[in-house]
């Protein structure tokens, strides 16, 4: 049993704020957007980014239209240092993006972070010290007056070292670490002592940023804490007011949303919620909250899975399928009387006109998304599932983007004939979809060889009645064969098990892959004994299912040279 | 790009209630707990629960300490219907817990939920209609009368068929469905019509639960929705307010929070969130709010990762690693500086004092999980991890709880040597602590055999100078082998794949065991050519490392019978 907490915990005193103004106020713009994405959420990952999936991260934040990037602790490790070194050196920074970097406020590592920017056009140099009783007295030892001094002493030092590199556009920013925590007049005290050393104006203002390091309340009491530092910080008009929200108690999105109604001008933050622990306040959630309340975030979600899967890719941690917006089961409807509703909303929804279809918050198509509603294949729950019947009568896993692909397979099916299926013809459909589709473009034989550390192949195909060899190398046999196949398209997901024990077993591979011109992925399916030749016919497969659902236009695209 | 959404969608209006008092309040006490994890979190199920998972989520809840469960939808499905059926007739159902199922506003559907519940002890039946505008106009064409009209029907017909079964304590509950998109005068119009029926006493309160069927607003205006109600029902005395909130917007454990605070006395919701979309509200994590608030939930978490690792199996879906106080990463630090920071906390940390240690703010021994920090193996973050190292060299792609347990050898040896690895190192490192850790019981050879639909395996082991041959049957080899080794052991999680690509490829499989003396789970890891073979080494491994921490008592019932 759980202990007695009331000896172990203290409830969070509320602070006297009677006279709040947040509840009475409603968002009406977006925030500043700031991602840390490559510090705060690198940082926590068991694998942090390399310089490719850092840069690979970078170009997305870019795409998506994030104005401010933190990029990097460049005084924390080579890696970070020789980021930010490549990002300006390469030229990589577009002029409307400012990149930022952290550091603590330790002088050594404060100049160390000045050489990481030297060069660039504008920069923002972001310090923090913490400031909290618990920190004061264990982590450093330091009362009341020395933590203040700590923060001075390094902005000065920041300002020092600016006026020395007058090429670079420089903006500071603060952040009185484990705020959340700390008493209010003694934050509001050292935020002023840094503003006046920085002498911000309302034309170059600084920045002030209120970490929740660890969420240690309810959302309404942080947003008491914002609205009380907005009300009496010194040089109010001079700063951009920012807030980074950490999700301990699973109220960061809350905790941003009623901050800004307090009066925070800026929100820090990461994609889908990595950082320490629990994470960053996830930003896509929170942008889009904005635009299903009409606002446009100024963010660019129209293709949400290729940020998703990419993000997975970047901190190989997944995204819940629960996640808001973009799970893999949020715009799913699984109980009938849901799909009833959501059938009759889309009858009578009209192109651009207020969306109003149940159940659905934000309109899938808006974020290159479908609305799918799975079927039970027959009416005993429980036993009833298309995943289920496969998995146990022929040993497939269907990967659950799959799942629900096939699902639809299966609907239409059961839409026309009204019976229940048995697992024998769920299996039949199956191979019928995914293993015959062998046209367009049928699999002959391979041929793999090692060109350095890559892989080549040769792959050759049948295409109506003419026989082609294409030729491409890769990272490995898939990555090989798309480039040898060169029609455009990505793969998004890719994974492959044994239908058998023992080493004479089949494999079956499923591949899902994206074409631009097609609003979603589709999967394709591959068994073999042998691994690779299995992954080789899901992509065959997976080209040709989408050849057999594009307009022509498309399906031009999808043959390739040499037919 | 995102659409200009100002055309497509409206901004929530928000309510006139200036004089709301709940920014002002504090959580003092538990709400009472409904758990509807096996009705609609099950029925937002890729695979919904069978009769035995049912029962296995039903036995964990009131393991937990639920009062309250809602247990099925029984006139919507055999399975749920015979579920219910069975925990009545086979007295499956404590004293103290009241059994809620629920009913759709219809005639015949209402008769067929008082059928399911025949000779029950005490039950609450739960009806439902929507009574927002769009649901009213598109889905069912009635008007605001109709609908009413619906709902008193209802309550008129519950009422009739609980006076002709008095050997039941009846207890009643209805819900606005779409709540947050209901007008509040209509909302409190059609809820008090119902209980006018019902006509429940302080004594004997009826249910009204409020449902955030789709989460529309910041969660403030939720609590202002809530607030609203609280004051304006009619009988408000006789009333047990609910709220069932849905997490469309990320905020559902803020809206919950809030909504206590605005008066709600319950909360509807399922551990770790599940149900349609994006869940429903998570009440673990609601629970643990207000334990590390000093107040005791009323539930029982302490041993924690049992609870994730149950509902996983029931679900067949996963648990985010960053979810809050469960998931795999949240109580790991990767930061040097936190790491710093949690150690000089845990240093000045007393027992049974104030829980300060910076960072975690839950004791994680609370909830029987350890604190653990992640180490870099090397000083080129994005190089430097362990799992890198091992996957490019080795092939070996280790599963998350397992890399970090291997983290906590590999920094041991580090904090010894004061080196930096490499990945033969690490492999030297793995091999040691995983593949020899083969005493006190050495693999010697096993032999499967069919008995009906079960696997029966004869495990002929090495202990000290005997040889002994145990024997059990099971789903599989793995779970044979458990049970032929009878040490009461459970096996929490298993993943094998190849070493290398082609039919004669080794395969590595992973086991994670847990057993009920020690605290934590550890993993066994094995090597071989037969994937059988492999996975029963694994299990060996983790008896043994087991065995090497434990003990002397623990040691002993890890020996098997005959040694």
């Amino acid at each position: 049993m759980l202990k007695n907490p009331s000896v172990k915990y203290r409830p969070f005193a509320p602070i006297a704020l009677s006279d709040r103004t947040w509840p009475n106020r409603t968002l009406t713009h977006p925030p500043i957007w700031l991602s840390t994405d490559l510090r705060d959420g690198n940082q926590a990952l068991i694998e942090p980014m390399n310089v490719q999936r850092k840069l690979r991260m970078f170009e997305l934040l870019v795409r998506m239209g994030f104005k401010e990037i933190e990029v990097a602790f460049p005084s924390a490790s080579q890696t970070d240092f020789d980021f930010v070194r490549s990002l300006i050196e390469q030229q990589l920074i577009p002029d409307d993006v400012t990149l930022q970097v952290l550091t603590q406020a330790r002088d050594s590592l404060i100049r160390r972070t000045f050489e990481s920017l030297q060069g660039a056009k504008r920069a923002i140099v972001h310090v923090y010290n913490a400031t909290s009783p618990v920190f004061r007295r264990t982590v450093f030892n330091l009362d009341r007056p020395e933590t203040l001094n700590l923060a001075v002493k390094a902005a000065q030092l920041m300002r020092e070292l600016a006026l020395r590199s007058p090429e670079t556009e420089w903006f500071f920013e603060y952040s009185p670490e484990t705020f959340t925590a700390t008493e209010l007049d003694f934050a509001k005290e050292i935020c002023d002592a840094v503003l006046d050393v920085w002498e911000p104006t309302p034309e170059h203002k600084a920045i002030i940023n209120l970490p929740a390091t660890v969420e240690v309340a309810t959302p309404n009491l942080f947003a008491d804490q914002v609205e009380w530092m907005h009300r009496h910080l010194a040089r109010r008009d001079s700063v951009v007011l920012s807030v980074h929200p950490h999700n301990d108690r699973g109220c960061a999105i809350a905790a941003a949303e009623l901050a800004q109604m307090a009066g925070a001008d800026r929100v820090e933050g990461c994609l889908f919620a990595h950082g320490e622990r629990t994470g960053n306040v996830d930003l896509v959630t929170l942008a889009l909250n904005l635009y299903t309340q009409g606002i446009h975030p100024g963010l660019d979600f129209s293709e949400i899975d290729e940020i998703a899967r990419t993000v997975e890719d970047c901190t190989q941690l997944p995204i819940h399928p629960r996640h808001p917006y973009v799970g893999d089961l949020v715009y799913t409807a699984f109980s009938g009387s849901h799909q009833d509703a959501i059938k009759k909303g889309f009858a009578v929804q009209q192109p651009d006109t207020l969306w109003e279809v149940p159940y659905l918050p934000l309109d899938p198509a808006d974020v290159g998304r479908t609305y799918e509603s799975v079927v039970r294949v027959n009416s005993q729950s429980g036993k009833g599932g298309i995943a289920f019947l496969l998995e146990r009568d022929y040993q497939i896993a269907l990967p659950r983007r799959l799942q629900i692909e096939f699902s639809q397979v299966v609907q239409q099916v059961m839409d026309t004939t009204g019976k229940e299926l048995a697992a024998s013809d769920l299996w039949q459909l199956f191979d019928w979809e995914y293993l015959q589709a062998v046209t367009p473009l049928k699999y002959i034989a391979h041929h793999l060889s090692e060109v350095g550390e890559k892989q080549a192949i040769a792959l050759t195909l049948q295409a109506g009645d003419k026989t082609l060899t294409v030729e491409g190398t890769g990272n490995g046999p898939i990555d090989a064969s798309i480039h040898a196949l060169n029609l455009g398209i990505r793969v998004r997901h890719y994974e492959e098990h044994s239908l058998s024990q023992g080493s004479d077993a089949y494999a079956i591979a499923y591949i899902e892959l994206a074409i631009d011109s097609l609003p979603s992925s589709l999967h394709g399916v591959g068994i073999h004994p042998n691994t690779v030749t299995a992954s080789l016919l899901a992509v065959l497969s997976a080209v040709n299912r989408l050849w057999q659902t594009a307009d022509s236009q498309t399906q031009t695209r999808l043959i390739p040279r040499g037919v």
